[in-house]
């Protein structure tokens, strides 16, 4: 499938890689894309540059800008932080997500009061980074998946207790949670559990703070969240 | 063990009532004692009322005030809503709390806004419940636990997978995590992990708009996360 990945940080690297690994014909879409030497991302992001990514995992791939990656998707992922994720997806052009499937990835923690990251989604009257995207872009398909674990293992599941753990989606359209959840499936996830319409990205935004913190405690180690039911 | 509960909705109730089966002797303390056939916790709180509970489960335990609860207790534990246990607490008075540990079960959720309950921890200046608990009795080992599971099964874990499924707590007093652990391990918790000082009662607290959902996806029958590790 042509994906198009709205997003250059440690994220759309690892998904892109791991998409190219599968056969996928990958556009990742970043600010700048003559720019291949700078750090993407958030502050703090551990990706490489692109310039090196483009030697490795990313050597079957193109980098372009949003719009571009955007048009070229027939299913897209939104891997920007959730500070930014409304501005870079209009950058990526309403146009260009109109009646496709968005995946989207985001988080958007404050960690500027200090100690514990604030989650932002919950401080605001739009509610849910997920809901905000679904309401900005209509007629686009938004899928929450992928953000409440650490990139450690969301494209390499089977790393953590041979896959015995849970991914999370919600999204108003079924069929595109069936196509977002055979994507899944072919990273190795095995536990698919979906938490119904686009409101429970609320929830899954919200989680990030305590898998953080769960994450750190364990000593950085690779961790996620298995629903037992 | 004297055991004192402030607060006296499902959550102190089924905790009442493990404790004394357990042997141990309980006080459940109540904003008015003298009213035993209202309603008692939050809106919409399944509980029955206190005169029943008294016939049941709580047949071996007192009902008493608030302070009284709080005097008689060697380890006391906060069962009121979050959006309350402030006041509760300050009603059960300082001088009763001081030099003691509280297990703090709250949880302070604004369903106010309609759709997915807003964790209201995470809108204030001071942080979450458990913090602005410790910060306002200073001198209470103060430990967050069994906030983050469904009523069902927090004194019953072994009910769900044979009890393979994570308990979490946090606090800053290790002694009195090592106290509280005991306990959990006594109602039948095998996976207790500890996050840390009480600051991580802020994902915790977060955690729950997440479980809601969950379990309401999951027919409202018991589920609980596992921290796979």
């Amino acid at each position: 499938m042509r994906i198009g990945i709205i997003g250059s940080g440690i994220i759309g690297q690892l998904l892109g890689s791991k998409l190219v690994s599968l056969g996928h014909d990958v556009i990742l879409g970043t600010r700048d894309p003559n720019d291949l030497h700078s750090k993407k991302g958030a502050p703090g992001d551990p990706a490489p540059s692109l310039a090196e990514w483009l030697q490795e995992g990313g050597k079957m791939a193109q980098v372009a800008t949003f719009s571009e990656a955007a048009a070229h998707g027939e299913i897209l992922i939104n891997a920007t932080s959730g500070m930014v994720s409304l501005q870079a997806l209009a950058l990526a052009g309403s146009e260009n997500l109109a009646g496709k499937i968005l995946m989207d990835t985001s988080n958007a923690l404050d960690f500027s009061r200090g100690g514990s990251p604030v989650c932002l989604a919950t401080d605001q009257e739009g509610g849910s980074v997920g809901v905000r995207i679904q309401q900005a872009f209509p007629d686009t398909k938004v899928v929450k998946a992928l953000n409440t674990t650490g990139s450690q293992i969301i494209v390499n599941p089977l790393l953590l207790a041979d896959g015995d753990h849970t991914v999370l989606l919600c999204g108003n359209d079924p069929g595109a949670k069936e196509i977002v959840s055979e994507l899944l499936r072919s990273f190795g996830w095995r536990d698919i559990f979906d938490l119904g319409d686009i409101t429970a990205a609320h929830g899954m935004e919200m989680m990030t703070a305590l898998w953080l913190r769960s994450w750190q405690q364990n000593g950085y180690r690779p961790c996620n969240w298995k629903l037992v039911r």
